[in-house]
This record gives C-alpha cells, structure tokens and sequence, in this order.
C-alpha cells in the first residue's frame, strides 16, 4: 500500500521553517509532566482585541453590553479599549468611570503605544477610576525592527524603557487612581527569546514590582508561527528567567492563525504561565484570539472551577452575536449549535444507553442524578450544565438519500425556507413519516409540502376555506392602498374591499372583517429565480386566534403571494381548530 | 493586585479530570523535540464521518462533487461512506465503481461494524474496485464496555478479532480487488492504553501485515477529552509498543469537542504517527474532525509541501460551503472571509512596510518578489499563494464611533442591505468622506444613502428623471397581472400600461418601452417592522444599458417598493451615463 501522494506545486521556497528563524531550546522542560489544577487569572480583551477586528466596531450602546456581559460572567480584568487611539474607546472609558459602572472587583485595562502623548492621552483616560491596569506596549519582532521601525535592539528597548518611564511620570498625575502595570512586547513569537528576555527584564526595572504591586509581562503570539508546543516551551524558558518572577505575572496572549490557539493557551500555562487574554468565541484579529469560552469549559470538565459562569451559554452566545455582528460557527466548542447534536444512529444508542445507566445508578445509590460523576458516551460534558439540552437529530431524509427537508425545497423548488418555517415543516414531515414508515423521496415531500401550505388547484383535492379568487389595487403613492379581492369561502364567492399602507395589511383588514383575530409576526418574500417574469414565493408568520403559524403563497405576483400566504396561514389555522374539535367531540 | 476570580457555582463535582480516569505515563517522551519535515499520508473523510454530521446529509450529486474535489485537490485515501449502515452509500460507492470514477492511484475506504452481515455486505459494496481499504471498528472504552456492551475486556477482544478474520474470509470472495485494513479502536481516547493496545495487538495477528501490505491502526480521538499533549503521549505510548510496528501504518483520527484538535493532529504526528484523518474546514460530529486544511497549510508555512493543492481555497471553501450546507467561519484558519484582513491602523501600516520592504529587495536582488522568502508583518502566508487577495479595510466608520455603514442603516433605519449593495454602498460612502475627510455621522450616512437610492421628495433637489405618482393593477389570478402606472419624465408627466406575470415584470415591460435595455439580476425584499402596516424596502440588482447596479424602494406597498426600487436604479444608470457624458466631453 505505497503513499502515492504528489508534490503540489505550491510555492513552498518562500517559506522557512520557525525553528530556523528562531530559537527555542529547552530541553528539560518540565510542562509536558504538568496538570492544570486551578483557573488562570482571566483577562477578556473582547472590547479592545475584539473590538479592533470587527467589521463594524461596536457602538457604545453594544460596547456597553459586552461590557455588563463580562462582568456578569465574572471577568474581573477587563480590556477596555485603546483611548489615545480611538475617540470613541477613550469616550467609553470615561463612561465607564464617571457613570460609576465599574464594580469594585474589577480592574480595567487600557492599552497603549510607548509614544510621550499616548501614554498622557490614555492617563487623561483613566483619570478617577478606582484602579486601572496601564498596558504598554511595543513590537519587537525581527522583521518589524527591519521593516516597520529601521531600528536595532538598542532602539527597541530604548522606546520600551522610556515608555515605561513616562508612565511612572504620569502616573504621579492621578494618586487617587492605583495604577497597575503590563508590558507586552508585540510580536513576541517572532522575536529572539533573549532579547525579548532582555527588553522585559529592563521595562521591569523600571516598573519595580513588588509583591502588593505585580507587574503583567504578557508575551503574545501576535501571529501563531508554530506549533503549541513550541509556545510553552518559551514560556517556561521565558518564566525561569524573568527578574522579579515571584512578583510578575506571567500572561499569555495567543492569536490563533494556526488554529492551534487553545491548544497554545493550555501548553503555555501548563509551562508556568499565570494568566491568559482572550476573546469569547475567539473572536479578535484574523483568526481570532483565543477562545475564552472553549478554555473555561474545558476546565469545568476537568473537575476545576473556571471561576467564569457558563450556565447559559446560549444567551452568552446571542449577546456575543448581538455585539460582535459575527455569528458563532455551529461547531464552535461547547457553544455551537451541532455540538451536542448526535446524528449517528449509533451515538444516539449509545447515548441513550448512557442515560438509562445514570437513572438506574442513582435509583441504585438513591441519590439524584445530579449528584452522580457524569459518564455518557460522546457527551463529554453534560449539555444541562450549560443551560443547553441533549438534541438528536432523527434524519428522517438520510434514508430517502436526497438529502434534508430544506435542501431539497431549496435545489428541486427554488423554495428558500426561513429557519422557523424549516423547523416548523419538519415536525409535519416527521409525523407524516412516523405514520407511514419507510423512506422519504423528494416528490413525496413536496407533495406533503402542497398538502400543507399550498392547497391543491383540484376541486376534489381543496381543503381550505378560503381561496383568493382575483384582486384589484389602487394606490396614488400617498401612502395608502385600496385593496377589493375576490374570494371563495367554501362554496361561496364575495367581494370585499379593505385599506392600508399596502396590500398586506388591507388584506389584513379584510379577514379581519371576517372574524379573524390576525397579527403578523414575519415576512419574508424572495422571487424563484432571475429575471423580471420569475414566480415569487411569501412567507408570514401568522398568529391567529391565538395559535402561531406560518403560511406560504406562490405568484408571479409578489403582492398576490403576500396574500395567498395570509390565506395558507389562516386555512391552516382553521383546519387546526376543526381536528381539535373533531378530537374533543370524539 | 489581588486576583479577585469567585467560584463560579458551576457543577464542578460531576467532572473528574481525565488523568483519574485513565493513566498516560510517558515521562521519557521524544515528541516535543521533533519537527515535523513532510506531509503526512492524508485520509479524507468528509463523505463519511463528515457526511454523517449534517443537517442535511449530502444527496449524491453532492458526494460526487465532494469526492472529485478531494481527488483534485492530491488526497488519494478516501474514506467514501459506510454502506452497510446505508443505502445512499452502498449505492455511491457502487456509483464509484461501476461508472470508473476512481483513479488508479487513489483508494477509497469504506466504514465497517465488526459484525458478519455488515462485513459480508461491505465486501459487496467494494467487488470490482482495483483497490479499497476495509476499516474495521469497535468501541473499547471504559465507558461503553460498561453501559453500551456491557461485556468485559475479553468479549470486546472477541468482537475485534472474530471481525477480523471474517475480514479475511469474505475478502476471498473478491480476488479481483486488493484489500487493505484498518482497524479502529473506537473511543480510544476512553479506553486504558494498555488494554488499546492488546486488541490492536491481536487484530494485527490476524491481518498480518508484510511490507507490501501494511496494516492501518487507526487512533481516533473519538471524544477529545483532555490537552492534546496527553493524546500525542499515548501516540508515542502506542507507537513504541505495537506489534509488526514497521509495517503498521499508525493514523490519527481527532475530534475538536476541545478546540485542540489541530494541535492533537501535530503533536501526534510529531510523536510517531505516519497518518492523519480529517475533514475540509473541520465538517464532522459535534465539533468536527480535524481540519485538513488548517493542518495543510501550517505545513506549508514552514516551507513543507502538503502534498495537496490548496493554490484556490476559495474555490475549495465554496465547493464544501455547497456540499455540506454548513458555512465556513469568517475566522477559520487560512481560509475565513477575515483572515487575511487588518482592520487596525498599525497593522495596516506595517503591512505596507513589509510589501515595500519586500518590493526593494527584489529590485536589489534582481529577482520577483515570488522568490523571495516571504515576510510581511501580520501575514504569515502570502494569501495570494492561496489564490486571495489581502483586504485591508478601511474603516470610515470607526471614527464615527456609531458602527459601520450597514450596521447602522440596520439599526437606525431598519434596512437590511443585500450584501453586494453593502459593497456597492460603502464605495458611495468612501468616495464622498474621500472628498469631504473626517468623520461620517450615522445622520451623514441616511443623507448619502437618500441622496444615492431615495430621490428627495422636494422639487429643488430631484436629480432623479422618472418618479411614479401612481399605480393601478389588476389580477384575475391566472398568473397575469395588467398595470398601469402615472410617472414623471423630468418636468412631464404621462401614463403607461404593461403585462406580466406580476406587477414587476409588468413594470420593466413600461421601462423598456421607454427606451431602455433593462433586465433583474437579483430581486430582495423586506418589511421593516412586524405587523401588516409596515414600511417594505425593496432592492433590485439591475442591469441597465450595459451597466449593473443597485436601486431601492421604500414605500407601505410591497408592489410599489419594487417598482420605486427599478426607478431608482434606472435614474442612477442614468445619472451615471450623464457624468460619463460630461466627463467625455469635458
């Protein structure tokens, strides 16, 4: 069985291997033997890290959310933004302080160049805060000291070292505010290790820690360049070595370019770190920063407490998305939506088997099941504890090997479903399904889908009440329509006119009229194709008489679909009300 | 400066840490000091494990593209379906043979419970491949030995092996096809490692693995359970000790219900495996399998050949982004919308300097820029090597402290733009604070976006030729729609009358008779409000005359928005061939 793999043509000359540009020795390392046994101090840089890497920044209104956010979870350090950089960070800033929003607990973080007005730009910034973490710093890489700063080693510690000093100058400006310090030198994973080594130990000199007042050196993977455990190998190399280690807080700051930044975080505290930055969901620059939510409920299910509270990981979720305007990828650790999703046949088995075992033995030891060591295969943790439910996905469709529901409305019908409708529609398909058994073929769901939402052209065949027989409009663009419509109730015909802004709601009006209790919660409306003579398709969701629904209509007028869904929605309503009473008569 | 973190309340009891569970003693590992210096052999298993895991499972025009991607792409092992447990894949993999869709240097691999009549019909489903490899599973850990099989070690010894040796027989049946094995020790990262390795053991001996055919022992980290270093331990554990070693070709199947997958591929493969199996993006149960395109191109970021081609990954994203119906991240690694883009000032900065920086050299070295090694601040590839571009956007809005163009149009005025009027948009946008510099307020941004799509209702600042001041339709439901409509031409005003199969056909029928060359490219709509008296916007992508561009309709109707919409982008073509017209003149 030979390897029959071929060279790709990738241009792989431009590229040289890390452990070539720089290096990283350490032998005897000691962190591949460590076990992490407690949280780190965490530090969520979501509002300045975060923030930088958004396509639209957030407004203060979401700042101000992200911000409570944090705090709720229990963030105690919390990068706040880039005052001298951004007017709109330093406003928030100001907010925070003078509006008092800051709990006592809780340190915010600024960060800033080693630039003299910065540095006295981002003081004014945190002037009358309790307390406040000053972030200095400044990129030492290889390549930005040759291609960005044109400048030797001596001119980088020069501008890390008088920056650190004009922070203790303008520190003195605001006694009543204690001042803590971090330095990072930017670009850490692409600079030699001793002279990173060197510029820390020297701004530490200047910042004089002590053990009522530690410094941060937080040494970030601005870019990820290498393997994880390359990272905790310079961080334990960095940590032996750093003057005042006992009175330094060793932080990491992990990108994660390589995708590898989780891995990076845990290597790197294993390796002696003490605190680590990050974003939830690992949004950030790029590939994002590391994800603050995959690394504490990795702890929780190590038995360590990630002092962060993630018992609603759902509504993390949506205020993140809400903020960031970025969703949260489906197989996001412990937060996506398919991550407890089991869709094998035999990993729902398994599972199930794995719940009745946790019944019986707390039957046996007469205890609830919450208080039971958690044990169910492919469930590594219980979805429960993150305010999550266990949810198997029966795939009715695998069978009829078509593909799902929503796809094949999609490809065979141009029929593009909105998420409530395709999970609405399932359930019919599903009961359908469960009824008669076997398999289930594309024709045999659309006509299912007919059935239910479109009703049949064929007298025979008609179920619903109502049908809309033709239509006439009239509008002057003042702002109002006429709307008279022609429509069969059974066997009847009538004539009825209503007004509105437009069509929908005159229609609206009309059924109404006709003793319905009618409100509209969605609409959404898209054509079938290109091009001027395309059918379009219209979905409401309906609540009538009390009960929530949708209904669907197809035209080639858009107008008319709108009103054939009402028409679909409310049919289906009534239909709905009828086999109740059927049920309650029988 | 005090860590103030507070336990969280989280049911930190239920969790042990794995190392209680299951021992991983290598004190004298070799694996951090190894470098990875080639590509791995590559097994791709989107169309099993991957195709197992979606919401809607691929139909089989969807497999078909799936397969000759990963055939075009370089992966010549491909686990193709598991056509025991189903129909669709029996009948693909049939689909593979029969219609000699499998090039000769590739091997497809079919999935395969260690029971009789699964192994006797997957034997059916490969007769007449030139070459295929059975894998063979069965679960071990503790946990399912426990709650699933509730059988011992030995009687999951005795499912393997008999499994194996009707391997052996019922390969007989088909001597025409050269069958290769793997063996799964399925939930291996759940089961005592010495106890993994005795069945792997004994499967061995019944495969008998020779130098021309090897034997594949496939290490799944079925559940990720704990750091990736603990996995690449056991890796170098396993590697170490197991039988006919040099003939085992030992393979790493990781899941990412940790975020770490990708690390638990390299370091394993650094620890002594010989082979890696993954999906595209990371597709797979829960969380994923690993992602072979991050592991890829980490490769080639260090100046080593994946072996696959990855010189078009927008090309290979949209071919998964069809073939899965789940979307790609905008942060996953190396192929996210946002990965090549820098958002912040500095960063932008320094990019520039590293491309001019890079420009110099080669016209100092007399070479292209494409010889050189490549080294640009915050780029750690080059992205045209991946077939992108790098974006740098340029946030106009940031200054505005309010959020982008789009976000605010959403959240100020309810609009929802498509996205490549977003695009278009924030042109407009641009060019305007090019001229005018400073700060765009969400006010100045509603006044661009009125003055652009939404001709002003007062005389004096009309720009647009054609208004509409009224509209009459009428329908009889039988699919055609007559319309008639007042509209402006400049200071005139006339009627006109058009058919169609709705009221925007009917409408571009008027337009063209006016003279213009029009057609819809893309047609979206939206209310924006729920209830039925709601404001509808309107967005139509046309081509007029040659030229395609964007209009936008507001208005209560529904109908009317359209047609408002097609008048605002036939005014704006026009407008634009006026400014051509001037400026050719001029």
């Amino acid at each position: 069985m030979d390897n029959t793999q071929k060279p790709s043509g990738m241009p792989v000359h431009k590229y040289r291997p890390y452990h070539e540009q720089l290096t990283v020795h350490l032998p005897d390392r000691t962190w591949p033997d460590a076990r992490i046994t407690k949280a780190p101090r965490w530090c969520a840089v979501d509002l300045r890290d975060g923030n930088q890497a958004l396509i639209d920044p957030m407004s203060p209104e979401r700042k101000r959310i992200m911000f409570d956010l944090l705090v709720s979870l229990g963030y105690k350090e919390i990068e706040v933004g880039f005052p001298s950089a951004s007017q709109t960070d330093f406003d928030f800033v100001r907010l925070l302080i003078e509006d008092d929003l800051i709990p006592d607990d809780v340190t915010i973080q600024v960060l800033t160049q080693a630039r003299e007005h910065l540095i006295e730009r981002t003081y004014e910034s945190i002037a009358g805060a309790k307390q406040a973490i000053m972030h200095l710093y400044n990129s030492t890489s290889v390549l930005q000291r040759d291609v960005v700063f044109r400048t030797d080693k001596q001119g980088i510690i020069d501008i890390a070292v008088e920056g650190a000093r004009l922070c203790r100058r303008f520190e003195k400006r605001i006694p009543e505010t204690k001042v803590f310090y971090e330095y990072s030198p930017e670009s850490y994973t692409g600079t030699e290790l001793e002279f990173a080594l060197d510029v820390c130990n020297q701004v530490l000199e200047v910042f004089e820690p002590t053990p009522d007042r530690k410094v941060i050196i937080n040494l970030p993977a601005t870019v990820e360049m290498a393997t994880p455990n390359v990272y905790a190998d310079s961080i334990e190399w960095m940590s032996r070595r750093l003057a005042h280690r006992e009175n330094v807080i060793l932080s990491l700051h992990p990108h994660n370019d390589r995708g590898t930044a989780i891995a990076a975080a845990e290597l790197g505290y294993m390796a002696g770190a003490d605190r680590i930055e990050g974003c939830l969901f690992g949004n950030g620059e790029r590939t994002g920063n590391v994800d603050l939510v995959a690394l504490g409920i990795n702890l929780l299910t190590q038995g360590i407490d990630p002092q962060i509270d993630f018992s609603d990981v759902d509504q993390v979720k949506r205020t993140v998305e809400y903020c960031n305007q970025l969703p949260v990828h489906e197989r996001s650790p412990w937060a996506g939506d398919l991550v407890f999703t089991a869709f094998s046949g035999s990993h729902q088995d398994a599972i199930k088997k794995g719940f009745e075992a946790m019944d019986a033995r707390a039957a046996a030891e007469g205890v609830t099941v919450d208080e039971l060591e958690w044990a169910v295969p492919y469930l590594p943790i219980d979805p429960k504890d993150l305010g999550r439910s266990y949810e198997a996905v029966i795939r009715v469709n695998s069978q009829s090997g078509k593909g799902g529901v929503a796809y094949l409305l999609k490809t065979d019908h141009a029929l593009d479903l909105p998420r409530r409708l395709q999970i609405e529609f399932s359930g019919v398909v599903q009961a359908k399904t469960d009824a008669e058994g076997g398999e289930v073929t594309s024709d045999q769901i659309w006509a299912i889908f007919n059935d239910e939402y479109l009703p049949s052209q064929i007298a025979d065949e008609r179920w619903g009440r109502f049908e809309i027989l033709g239509t006439r409009t009239q509008s002057d663009l003042s702002g109002d329509v006429s709307l008279e419509v022609t429509l069969r109730d059974g066997d009847d015909q009538f004539d009825a006119a209503g007004n509105g802004n437009g069509p929908v709601s005159a229609f609206l009006e009309i059924v109404r009229a006709q003793g319905f209790d009618v409100s509209l919660y969605d609409y959404v409306e898209h054509t079938l194709s290109a091009g001027g003579d395309a059918q379009a398709a219209a979905y409401v969701e309906l609540q009538v008489d009390g009960e929530r629904l949708w209904g669907v209509g197809i035209d080639g007028d858009i107008s008319t679909a709108s009103l054939k869904a009402i028409v679909s929605g409310v049919n289906r309503a009534i239909r709905t009300r009828e086999r109740e009473g059927v049920l309650a008569s029988a």
